[in-house]
């Protein structure tokens, strides 16, 4: 057991009140991680309470503990520990996260750029979730695992591992899984939930999305196209183009995707997403975006065909210059 | 340990010559299986020869070993041992499959319908996949077990468990997963060509094809059509619309999605899938077809639209009447 592990376990057996938050925006880690270490501690019989600042979306809502969630932009009342899952403390989108009404911080995140500001920080990059994290800290502190903590832990490896697709899989994300599936979790009710409940509306948009692929001449380069229009014919709208690039990034041969989508106000989002041998983030700062080596955007104003020529031009050229040794 | 895996690690230990063969049509639990056993095989000093008769898929050309395997529709030369796995003998395709010019049959199988025919019969229906069954043996047998071996079978778990999204997934297929990947097995290199090789053409028929989706109006069966013109458009075929039932299945609220297929030849090809709740397999019988619970399918005289229409109306009664209890 490190040290930090220890530190995080004296902190939580010293506290009597723990109020537990998670980062804006929740997905599968955020409420799995959160809802895990709730449960448990509140069959410690500890005085727990989460409050996140936005809500568990649907394909979520099929968490046990999930009514615990309290909505709220300020942690308010005061508690002995303040425990933040899968972000920094400022992420939680609380307006006192920097002057918390606490007697202390615990940060639980496995994310490389954490600045460590908390009281005590346990940053394990090497972790594939938060709630492997939290695995771990209930194991070595002997804590309550049952089939609702179980769940919702395996949930947090399960989603942000993309179903153990994602390079972030390895053995002891595997293994750890495994242990958890022995308390009882239905692994097919976690799958339908989280993979079998798109809208019927963003599968349409979705459709037409895919008519209108296009690729470059040598097939590196793939790109889809969203417009305005697009939402009104199938009752959708922008949220619903979310992980639509992953369409184009899929096609065999494909190096970089990118997704163009009109912003309704003379603008163009685009979206670059690598298969890992193309650093597509300086390109996407160069048009005035960010990113990551990976995964980038951009927002340029222009027509869609303008936008899309010029970027398209751009990426190929990148494309080129990145595989010229490699061909 | 079992007597039955300890008859096939006598079967193997006695075995000087050993061929090895999975079913028609390989998926990668059949092409993992083989080539895992095989290489280990081959390392623990046998003679090993793979016949398959089908070739093996493309996205799966990666799989260390793959050059090993000699395409036949005869085993042809004399060994002392043929494995089989994956399948039971006769969907090996192999002409000669019941009078085959070997000392022993060794199956070694997950499906619960294996009809137990070999002389050594190890079927295991609790495992997620042959590959697992693999990996058991070799540790039974203190087998070498290295990077590729380990690849290819860690490719057979995670292509029969959907990457571990479908309902096979348990606590020991995943733990063994992790373990495999102690040996260096790159997960995103499989999951790449597992997942991220789809052609293009496809992926531009799957855009057609979904911007046609329809619902009923409880929105519990959800259907797509593929016209025989679709192809033409897209450079594609019939094989090419596998899978794509998926995508009306995964719409929330949908129990049951059917994919009607233009043949041709004035018939139209209808797949049955149910998410659980309501059995498919009599009604695709009662058309003429089969198939399981969940996944049937049937074909039938006529246009599109008029099978269409008789097919929903039917699956919509069979949905109202299997959960009129559950509404």
């Amino acid at each position: 057991m490190t040290d930090v592990i220890k530190a995080v376990i004296d902190a939580i057996n010293k506290a009597e009140s723990i109020v537990l938050s998670s980062h804006i925006s929740p997905e599968g880690d955020a409420i799995g991680s959160v809802l895990g270490l709730a449960l448990s501690l509140k069959k410690m019989g500890k005085k727990v309470s989460v409050i996140n600042s936005d809500p568990v979306p649907e394909f979520l809502s099929f968490l046990p503990g999930k009514d615990m969630i309290a909505l709220s932009g300020r942690l308010g009342a005061a508690h002995d520990l303040w425990i933040v899952l899968d972000c920094e403390p400022a992420r939680t989108g609380m307006k006192d996260y920097d002057n918390p009404p606490v007697g202390k911080v615990v940060n639980i995140d496995h994310h490389i750029t954490n600045p460590r500001t908390a009281d005590i920080c346990w940053v394990d990059p090497e972790a594939a979730a938060a709630g492997e994290m939290v695995y771990d800290l209930l194991v070595a502190m002997d804590a309550p695992v049952d089939k609702d903590i179980a769940t919702n832990l395996y949930t947090s490896i399960f989603t942000d591992t993309g179903s153990f697709r994602y390079s972030n899989t390895d053995e002891e994300s595997l293994v750890k899984a495994g242990r958890l599936l022995s308390y009882g979790v239905n692994t097919w009710e976690i799958s339908e939930h989280v993979y079998e409940t798109k809208s019927y509306p963003r599968m349409k948009l979705l459709g037409l999305v895919l008519s209108g692929l296009e690729r470059s001449g040598d097939g590196r380069l793939a790109w889809v196209s969203v417009y305005e229009k697009y939402y009104a014919e199938t009752g959708t709208s922008a949220e619903d183009t979310d992980g639509f690039i992953n369409y184009p990034r899929a096609v065999k041969d494909v190096e970089v995707a990118l997704l163009f989508r009109e912003t309704g106000d003379g603008r163009i989002k685009v979206s670059f997403r690598s298969k890992g041998r193309v650093n597509v983030s300086s390109l996407a700062e160069s048009l005035g975006g960010g990113g990551h080596p990976n995964a980038a955007g951009a927002t340029l104003t222009g027509a869609m065909e303008e936008v899309r020529g010029i970027v398209v031009q751009k990426v190929s050229a990148l494309i080129d210059k990145a595989l010229s040794g490699a061909a």
